[in-house]
Parts: structure tokens; sequence; C-alpha cells
């Protein structure tokens, strides 16, 4: 039996509410990060600086990242991983972030959530009602990398991320002019944990007992799952239809993803309801 | 012509990338909020109690959501609207935002955030790489809606954002003991901004002119949307084939999403690319 490996429980990160939907295994919190195309990265702008009582406030941007390790780079899921992040907003980010990096050694504090919405939970009153989802949240500190070969291997990381064989589908590697326009953020993690929820609508002793409630209130999952579609070819390259890695990923993801959001709607994969 | 309501532009708010993909008006960022099922909320915990020299850090939670005014309840999403959150893991929130609403009169200061992706967005390079989306971004201050009116109107609110046509069809109103149980957060937004990028990708002339590449790579959007599925009963309630409401609301929202995401992906949107 392989032993698997977890995130300590701290009070950061440790799940009070539902803690029956609580995982702290790194291979389902890695999972829903690296498979959430959107992440949604939250950080300490400062206090306005005409105003010394106001307090620094949280700001949040959405990015893309991916888990990964550039020192063992044949890592799965299941490993210790970093979090690298490349974001289309993230200029303001990353200022702050190499202003906290040459303030103090441990970088910027920064957390990191990625949710995966599975089903609308539709019980027989308000209060009961729920969503299926996976989420997962990463508590850590984020530097610049500066290293150049560590940029490389995080922008192929992320690219492959969105859409795996893009990389070698493109023109690479990047130019130098690239590589210092870019700005690639690792997030060293201290704490994470994921939540689950899967299965059908939960609803009270009280109102499953009233034959005039039951009687009347359609109970269920409408299930929920992000889909990809015929891709659209653009002027600049060779045009035509997709190549085969870009329809086959499509194709591939929209089963999987389907098949586990009417999966959870079943109660057919794992997860606290 | 009407005049259009728009937030101010502050530091905190100021798109300063891409500022020709940002919004500030109040129609296009109360939607965003409105058609996102879940929102990413962002709020400051305490630091170590055990470390005085350890800053406040960041912590996001997935939550549900609307826009609406309960003092203007026929007000649409042009107006000037609070956001009201509702969620499952929001209880040590609710307790930050009580112990932040007694100590001072402003509430806690959160940063809401709802991102849709439209797209993939696959250009000659890597670093050309893009998403099709749409996100908003709220800072507001936060406090606990104690007024039961006010809680009933939001959780009514939070329910029909996430059906239309539920609350009625379910058994309502929420008992004494569902409303004392219920945390309503009410969201007074002071900036807010979104942005929208759609089209599709925008490459850089030195590899549009470079015949090896442009003749190898395809390049192209991969549209994405949100799919409802067909809803699958549960036990408790009436079974059988969901009501017309459910129905409608899923093939309805599916074409909308659908349409809207091959929209962007042939540059039939607006938003800047």
């Amino acid at each position: 039996m392989s032993k698997e490996l977890s995130y300590p429980k701290t009070p950061a990160n440790k799940v009070n509410r539902y803690s029956n939907r609580a995982h702290y295994d790194t291979t389902t919190i890695h999972n829903i990060i690296n498979t959430t195309p959107v992440l949604h990265v939250s950080f300490l702008t400062p206090s306005d600086a005409s105003d010394a009582s106001s307090p620094p406030h949280p700001t949040i941007l959405p990015m893309l990242g991916q888990m990964g390790s550039f020192t063992h780079p044949s890592s799965d899921e299941s490993d210790a991983l970093d979090c690298y992040l490349h974001g289309y907003t993230s200029s303001r980010l990353q200022n702050l972030t190499r202003s906290s990096s040459s303030s103090n050694s441990g970088g910027m504090p920064i957390c990191v959530a990625a949710t995966k919405l599975d089903g609308l939970v539709l019980s027989l009153t308000p209060n009961s009602h729920s969503c299926n989802y996976r989420s997962a949240i990463l508590h850590g500190t984020a530097t610049m990398v500066e290293d150049v070969e560590e940029k490389i291997y995080a922008m192929r990381l992320i690219t492959e991320g969105m859409l795996p064989g893009r990389w070698q589908g493109t023109r690479v590697p990047p130019d130098e002019t690239e590589l210092r326009s870019t700005g690639v953020l690792k997030v060293v993690v201290s704490s994470a944990s994921a939540k689950v929820r899967s299965g059908g609508p939960s609803d009270e002793s009280k109102d499953v007992e009233r034959a005039e409630v039951t009687g009347r209130v359609w109970t269920g999952v409408v299930p929920v799952w992000e889909m990809m579609g015929c891709p659209v070819p653009a002027g600049e390259g060779v045009g035509g239809q997709a190549p085969g890695y870009v329809a086959e990923y499509v194709e591939g993801r929209n089963g999987r993803e389907k098949g586990y959001a009417e999966g959870a709607a079943a109660g057919r994969v794992d997860g606290g309801s």
C-alpha cells in the first residue's frame, strides 16, 4: 500500500463546516487546480497612501496556473508541488511581489482558489439547496521566477495545462524579448485543502415527512460542466480544421467533465453530500 | 438618450493592463456577477495569534450571490445595487464580519470576483495565447443582514438567481429556525470594474510574417461555456420529469451561453481583443 501525501491541517486551512466534504491529500487538491482553467488569486493591496488609517484590502485576479516541480519535473499530482501562475492582468501583482520579495525573504502572502461547479442541487426548501462542486484553496507565498530555465518550464507547463500538445504545436522556444516581458509567479504552498460535494439533495425530515410538500416540489440535480465547442479557425495560422491533438482533447475533456457531473448527480462519485 | 450609470475609476479598481478591455458601467458588471453561479469572495483572516509578527493573509471562499436592492426591489442591473452573499462554508467569514461590524461602523473589507471563461485563444506562439472571458470585481464592505424581511428578500434573490421560478417551486417561506441558521452577507460596493476579452488570436507581426510559422501552426479559438445537463430526479420530491420552469431555464441558458461563446470566438460580440 502506498503512502498518501497530505497537507497538514492548520488553523489556516482546516475546514470547519461540512468537514465530511474536506480533503487534504495532494492528489485531490492538485487535480482540482490543474483541471480548472481559470484560477482566482487573492493578495493584499497596500492601504491608501493618502489615508494612513485605511487598512490593506484584499483583491482578486483571475489567472492561469498549474501545479509543477521544476526541480523534480517528473513529479505527478500526488507529489509535493509548487503553483506557477501567469496572468493577463498581473502587472500590479508582479510589482507587489517584486517589492515584497526584496523587502523580506518569504515573498508575498497569496491565496489561490479553484472551483469546479458540478451541479445545482434542488431540494424541498431553499435552505437545503446546494451545489455539487470541487474546490481547492492554496495558501502560500509568491515570488517572481527570475531563472530563465524555470520560466520556460513554467510557460510550457501552463500552455500544456491549457491544451495538451499545444507547446510543440506552436512557434517555440520563446525569444529573449518574450522571456523578459513574461511574468511568472511561483507560489510555495504552506497549506491547502479541498472540498468536494456530490450526490442528490439532503432534506430535513420535517419536510420529507410532509406529503403536501413532497407531492408538490420536484427535487433533483441539474448536472453542470464546462463545455468546449467546435474550434473556430483564425486568419493568421494554417487555417482549416483544427489538428488532431486539439479535436481529441476537446472531445475527451467534454466526455470526462460531463461524465463526472452526471456521476455526481447520481451519487456515483465520492464526496460528502 | 438615457444616462448610463458607472462606477468611478479609483486606484482600487482602475484597470491598467489591456485597458481597452475595461468596463465600469453598472449593467456590464452586475450582469457578469448575476450570471456567474459561483462567486469567489476574498477577505483577510487575522494574523496567527501565536506570532505577533505574522501579517494578516487573504483567504478565498466560493459562495453564491446576487446583486439586488432591498430598498428599491424593482431596480434592474443598470441601477446602484448591493451584493448579497450566501455560502455553504461561510461560518468563519460570518464570525469575522460580526466582530468587524461591532468594532467599527464600516463593516469588513471584502472583494468579490466573478469570471466567465468564454474560450481558449490559440495563437502562433505561447506568449500570445489568451482566453476570451468576462470578469467582474467588486470592492466593498460586508455586514451581516439582521433584518428578517431583508434576509428573506436576499434568500429569494439568491434562490431565483440559481434557477428562476425555484422559490415558488419549493416549500416557502423559511421558518424561524431556518431564518436563524441562515447567514446572509450584504456587500456595499465602493468600487467595481469588469474586463471583457473576445475575438480571435492577436499575433505579433514578427510571427505573422514568417511563412514557416503560419504554414505549420493552427490558430483559432475553442469556445467554452457552462453546460447544464438533463435534470436527474431525486427520491424525496414528486419525482419524474423536471417541471417546465426547470427544463425551459436549462434549455434557454444553454443556448445563450453557447451562443455568446461562439459569437465571441467569431468576433461578433463587443470586447477588446
